[in-house]
């Protein structure tokens, strides 16, 4: 199986080729579907993942990933681009001031497609919010803590150790790999 | 002609068959347009009026709200009844805390489809954000001034003349008066 990435963002496919290398072809499909509004990252990569299929009918995956503010009641979720674009950090962190509970999460959701059938993969990571620290990645990362050290602070070959979307591949991989043990066929029934 | 107003919230309904009494008949369709991400309400309201036109193939208008402060470079924009739902009256003003600047606005885009031709309409009300005052309204009414008083502070019957909406209604209202004038007969060629 060739499996189509499909999104604007070619980081992303490079840490799926990553993933899969020696196991599965990857291509980068830079099909633009409308992103629509959910709290849940699930649905919103289910539903991308829908109309990219009805374009391209070929198996893909697409990705949706949001950042989770116990104390905000969830914000920013799924809009944690669009914050950050506007408030950033800064704001978030002006937000939380004097606020006891600092956890936070990031989820990312993969929505796979292949025969019509879509499937949802999560990965998630739990941290605190704290004063930014390090240089590595971007978005929230400097802000994020885990294990005692912001993502910023954690190397990159590391961080897709154990990042959300790292954790939501795996889900994906070990899924896959139990399925074309099975069977090898596709299952238009199998929708779950 | 009578008009759809496609909407879960009756309350706008209601607004619009006050301002178009006696001229339309205006009629509540509680029909569910995908909402999709972008900054511009206008594009918002255009891609749920198409979507709802596709289903109904009526005269029909759809409208979208956001809510934009100016020193947090737009935020919470589009995304208004989100952040208004998680952080709050509250966490505009802990954002806004110790900036000068208490510019904001809420603009309100109407898109009018007849005949597969749609149009957007705009109206926008330009204020400062306030510590909170007054009971009427709801949202950001309490923390949003315009010439003294609180959205808030004003009773409905004068919001409903200055407010956002109310002039996105004028301008779809006086240009409805003006086509059917001009030409009664829908113009599928005329999509401007």
């Amino acid at each position: 199986m060739k499996l189509a990435v499909v999104t604007g963002n070619p980081h992303k496919v490079k840490e799926v080729a990553a993933y899969f290398a020696g196991i599965l072809e990857v291509e980068h499909v830079p099909f633009e579907s409308p992103e629509c509004r959910h709290e849940d990252v699930g649905v919103i990569a289910e539903e991308k993942a829908r109309y990219a299929w009805e374009a391209l009918r070929r198996p893909l995956i697409v990705d949706d990933t949001g950042f989770y503010v116990t104390a905000l009641n969830g914000f920013p979720g799924p809009y944690a681009a669009y914050v950050q674009d506007t408030i950033g950090n800064e704001g978030i962190l002006k937000l939380v001031d004097g606020i006891e509970d600092r956890s936070a999460y990031f989820e990312t959701a993969i929505a796979f497609v292949r025969g019509g059938v879509t499937r949802i993969f999560r990965g998630r990571i739990e941290g605190v919010l704290v004063q930014p620290r390090g240089s590595e990645g971007f978005g929230y990362d400097p802000i994020f803590e885990v294990g005692g050290k912001t993502l910023a602070e954690i190397p990159l070959a590391d961080k897709s150790q154990i990042s959300h979307r790292a954790r939501a591949l795996r889900a994906f991989g070990e899924w896959l790999e139990a399925d074309s043990m099975a069977d090898d066929r596709v299952r238009p029934d199998d929708n779950s």
